[in-house]
């Protein structure tokens, strides 16, 4: 039988940072530096992010993670998918995310999608994700997908994957 | 530690059929009867099933089923309550569904909140659903909520209920 792998979407298949990054200077004018995002959640060091995920088309218009799209593909011939998305907390963005899904991996059906608040009643053999909030209640293998907030994250129970083509080397 | 119950939205907290035989009889002038709903499923008893669930506000709109906002109230403080909803199938119903929830459910935080395309995934002790493809599937003590399309369903592993007043009494 197929292994169940949950992948996330924010910080793993959209590219977040970039997209926080432009909307930003566009706000404020603020050009943020990695230096400066190093080792904070995006909500601390963001001085607009609230403004920006509530703000309509923020979960429509990410950019596409490098890979993504080859890598999910491929895991997705190998295993069972769930792309397992933390959702619920920001109004409107439900339709968004799944829109957004539907444009750039038409090949995962709406049977593959979960939205969620939390992720610790979703059971799996596998996660990717960029959170340990996310990977720390999971029972199955934890790989962390290396975002700027948790560069300094150092806990043995995760593997560690600074891109896509990681993922297909070692899944 | 409090038991994790899983709670469905369509035909448990949403009175759905009463919401397609409204709609039905104004797309088609068609009065459906309950002999003629009964134990089919509602996409193969409403002619314009298909059209109604695709279209703006349906899941904006369905009546409360009775009594469930004092029994999902009494039943969010006595057990970790997740609502579990299959929403991904019908593009645009998520939004809709969380702002259904908010209104009616205000008790229940986005924390509590899954969205997904199948509940095969989500881990609890105690699930009550109306359709047998979600409790046959599930591990733990399975309530099957009564409603026209599975009023021949008679499988022993499920407890049947009636009515909201049924499962304030049972758990």
């Amino acid at each position: 039988m197929q292994k169940q792998l949950l992948v996330d979407m924010d910080g793993v298949l959209a590219d977040v940072y970039s997209h926080l990054i432009n909307l930003e200077f566009k706000e404020t004018g603020l050009k943020m530096t990695h230096q400066s995002l190093e080792g904070k959640l995006e909500e601390e060091a963001f001085p607009s992010f609230n403004k920006l995920v509530r703000s309509k088309g923020f979960f429509r218009t990410p950019p596409v993670m490098k890979d993504s799209v080859e890598g999910l593909n491929y895991l997705n011939n190998k295993y069972k998918v769930l792309i397992v998305s933390s959702a619920t907390e920001f109004p409107n963005s439900l339709n968004e995310k799944q829109a957004w899904l539907n444009e750039h991996f038409p090949f995962i059906t709406w049977k593959q999608m979960i939205f969620c608040g939390s992720k610790d009643s979703i059971s799996g053999d596998i996660m990717i994700d960029d959170h340990p909030k996310n990977l720390s209640t999971f029972n199955g293998k934890r790989i962390i997908f290396s975002q700027l907030h948790n560069v300094h994250v150092a806990d043995s129970s995760y593997e560690r994957v600074s891109d896509w083509k990681r993922i297909m080397e070692i899944l």
